[in-house]
C-alpha cells in the first residue's frame, strides 16, 4: 500500500502593511509579553525597531533578543531561551531571516523541554519526544527565500562541529504567519538574488520529487509562476536603490514583484515537505566545505543538477519550463531559463568564481553522499554522479 | 491594506487501501468508541460493512448512525447526536458522500454545544460562538466531489422551510483525512459524472476567484490537469463495469482514474476557501427549486458561466484550457472543452433536458441573485445577467 501524506500549514496573511496585524494577533491569542527572536544585523532597522514600537504603541510588552549571526549555533538558542525567562515573555516573534526563524523555532522548543537542545535532533537513536507545550509562535520573514516560515523544522549547529542538526516537529509550525513585502524592500540586491535561487529551488526539486502529492506539486507550479515574475524585477529595483535611486523603494511595481518572492518562498516552504534533491544535496555540502551561501549555492548548483535530471524526467522539466514561461517549453528550454535568470540576476556559472577550488572536490563528495535530500531526486545520485556534477559545476 | 488569508487543513492520507488505517488513525488519539456516520444508502456495503469489521477486529467499538438520505436537515443531526450519546461514543468518523460528512460535523458540533443547531448559523446576527471542544474527527469520503472532507463547513437545511443554513467554524475541520480510491470504484456513472463536475467546477471557480491566493491558484490548476486525466475513464468504466464487465472494478487504470479524482476533489475543498463564483449561484438555486443534484447542475451551468466570464478574464481562462490540455489554449478552447467533456461523460447540455420549465425562471434568478458565491465571480452578476444566463442554459 503506497501512501502519501500531505500537511498543510495554517493561517498566512499576505499584503503590503501585514505587520500592522502584530498586535492583535498576539491579542487575540491572549498574549502581551512577546520575544522578538531576530538578527544582529537586523535589529538596528525598521522590520525590528518599527515592530516593536508598534507593539509599544498598542500596550504590549515586546523585548528584543537579537543574538543571531551567521549559521545558527546552539548558545545562540540558549541565550534566547534566557532572553525569554528573563523577560518572563509569554509568545514568540520569529522576524528575520531563515537563521533567525530557526532560531526563534529552537528557543519555544525548550522553553517546556527538559534536557539539551540536541536530545531532540530528529531522527536520532533515543531521541527524546517533542510533545510538551511550545509558547505561541508567530513567523515574520524578512527575506524571501528559506520557506522557514511556513517549516515544521530548524536547522541549528554544534557550536564547537558545526555540524548541523535537524529538530522537526509539526509543534514548530507557526500558529500565524504575516507576509508583508514592505519588510523586504530594503534588501540588498545579492541577498535578494541568492534567497531567490533558494525559493526558486524548493519549488522545482518539490515538483520533481519522488512521490505523489498533487497539492504540493499545484502549489510548486504557481511558485514557479511567480519567481518567473518577480525574480529579476526584484534584483534590478535593488539595484538601482543601489545605485542611488532610493526614490524607488516604494515604487508599486517594486512592492509587487517583492509580494510575488515573499508568497513564492512560503509556497516553497510548503511544497517542499515533499522532498528535495540533488541540488540541496550539492548546497549542503557547499555550505559545509565551502562556507557558501545556501541560496548561492543552490543557485549555482540548479541548471548542473537539472541537466542530471533531464533523462529521468523530461516531461516533469517541460511541466517547469511551460510555468516558468521558457522560450522552449521542454526540459533544455527550462534550463536555458534558469541559466539566463542567474546571469540577470548576477549569480555567477560556475563554483569556481565563488572560490570553491579543485582540493574541495573529495569532501564536498563525500558531504552530499550521505546527505538526506538526494533520495528524494527522481533518480539516484551515485557517488560518481557528485563526482561529475561537482566537476562540472567548478567549471 | 488588502490582505488575503490562506488556511490549509492538515494531514491527510492517499491511497488504495487508506481506509486500513482507521483503527490505528482512532488508536494513536486515544479513541476506542467511534461513531460512523454514513448514508442510509451506503450503510449496507461495503465501504460501511468493511469499515465497522476491521475496527472490531481491531478491538475498537464502533456504531453505525446512517439516518442520512437527501439533503441532510436538522432532525438527522439530533438523530445522530442521540446515537452518540447512546453509544458513549468518544470520536466521530464521517464515511460517504457530501451529506454524510457534512451531518457527521454537525453532530460533532452538536455534542458539547448547547442550544439549537441553527444557533451557530454562520453570519446570523446573534449566531452563538463555537469554541467550545468538537469530538475526534475522521473523514473518509466516498465520492469524489464536495471536498467536504477538507472543508471547514457543514450545510444542513431546515426540516420544514427546506432552507439551506451554513455553519461555519475552523473546528470543524477533520483531524485526519483518508482518501481511498477503492473506497470509489462501486459509483454508478452517473453519480461519477455528476460529483466530479461538482469537484471541476470547485477548481475553475476558485482559480477564477477574485483575491490573490497563489497557493490556491496553484492547487486548483493542478486539479483541473487531474480532473483532465481521471473523469472521463472514471465515467468509462463506471459504465462499462454497470454493463457487466465487473472483472473491470478492480483494472489498476480504474483505480488510478478514481484516485485522481479523489485528490481532485479535495484540492477543490482547499481551493475554494479563495472563493466560487456564478456557477454556484445558478446551481444553489436549481437545487433549490428544482431539486437538481448539486454536481448535475453545476455541471451543466458551467459552460454558459464560463462563456459570461469570458471578457472579464480571458487570460486565466487560458491558463485553464492548458491545464486541462484543451485543444486551443484560449478561453474558447475551455469553453469547448468543457462542452466535450460534459458530453463525453453524458451530462446534459441544457437545463430543459433536466426537467426545468420556463415557469422555474423567476424563483431562480431571485435566489441566485441573493446567492452567497457570485460576488466572489472575477465579474458581478447582475440580475438581468442571471435572467439571460439561465435562458441560455435553458435551451
Amino acid at each position: 500500500m503506497a501512501l502519501f501524506q500531505y500537511n498543510f500549514p495554517t493561517r498566512i496573511q499576505f499584503g503590503a502593511g501585514a505587520i500592522r496585524l502584530l498586535p492583535s494577533a498576539l491579542r487575540e491569542a491572549g498574549k502581551s509579553r512577546p520575544l522578538i527572536v531576530t538578527d544582529r544585523g537586523l535589529a538596528p532597522l525598521a522590520p525590528v525597531t518599527g515592530s516593536d514600537a508598534l507593539l509599544r504603541a498598542e500596550g504590549l510588552s515586546p523585548r528584543v533578543f537579537s543574538g543571531i549571526w551567521g549559521n545558527p549555533v546552539a548558545s545562540q538558542v540558549t541565550a534566547g531561551v534566557a532572553a525569554f525567562r528573563e523577560h518572563n515573555a509569554d509568545s514568540v516573534v520569529g522576524l528575520g531571516g531563515g537563521a533567525a526563524i530557526d532560531v526563534a523555532k529552537a528557543i519555544m522548543l525548550m522553553i517546556h523541554h527538559p534536557g539539551d537542545l540536541f536530545d531532540y535532533e530528529d531522527e536520532k537513536p533515543g531521541a527524546r519526544a517533542i510533545d510538551r507545550e511550545i509558547p505561541y509562535f508567530i513567523s515574520v520573514p524578512t527575506t524571501a527565500g528559506t520557506g522557514s516560515e511556513v517549516g515544521r523544522s530548524t536547522v541549528i549547529s554544534d557550536d564547537t562541529t558545526h555540524v548541523k542538526k535537524i529538530i522537526f516537529s509539526p509543534r514548530l509550525l507557526a500558529q500565524r504567519v504575516l507576509l508583508d513585502p514592505e519588510l523586504t524592500l530594503g534588501l540588498p540586491a545579492s541577498i535578494t538574488a541568492a534567497t531567490g535561487m533558494d525559493a526558486l529551488t524548493h519549488l522545482v526539486e518539490s515538483y520533481l520529487a519522488r512521490g505523489f502529492q498533487p497539492l504540493c506539486d499545484g502549489i510548486a507550479l504557481e511558485g514557479v509562476r511567480l519567481v518567473a515574475r518577480g525574480l529579476e524585477p526584484s534584483v534590478a529595483f535593488a539595484r538601482r536603490i543601489e545605485a542611488g535611486e532610493s526614490a524607488l523603494t516604494g515604487d508599486p511595481a517594486h512592492l509587487e514583484a517583492r509580494g510575488q518572492m515573499l508568497n513564492a518562498a512560503t509556497m516553497g516552504g510548503v511544497a517542499f515537505q515533499k522532498g528535495l534533491g540533488v541540488t540541496h544535496s550539492l548546497a549542503h555540502a557547499l555550505s559545509t566545505v565551502c562556507d557558501l551561501h545556501h541560496g548561492l549555492a543552490n543557485g549555482i548548483a540548479i541548471p548542473y543538477a537539472m541537466e542530471f535530471n533531464e533523462r529521468a524526467v523530461p516531461d516533469r522539466l517541460a511541466d517547469l519550463a511551460r510555468a516558468a514561461g521558457a522560450e522552449r517549453p521542454d526540459a533544455r528550454g527550462f534550463i536555458a531559463w534558469l541559466e539566463n535568470l542567474r546571469r540577470a540576476i548576477g549569480i555567477p556559472h560556475t563554483l569556481r568564481e565563488a572560490g570553491v577550488r579543485d582540493e574541495h572536490l573529495p569532501r564536498l563528495v563525500s558531504i552530499a553522499v550521505s546527505d538526506a535530500c538526494h533520495p528524494y531526486n527522481p533518480c539516484p545520485v551515485t557517488e560518481a554522479d557528485f563526482q561529475a556534477l561537482f566537476r562540472r559545476a567548478l567549471g
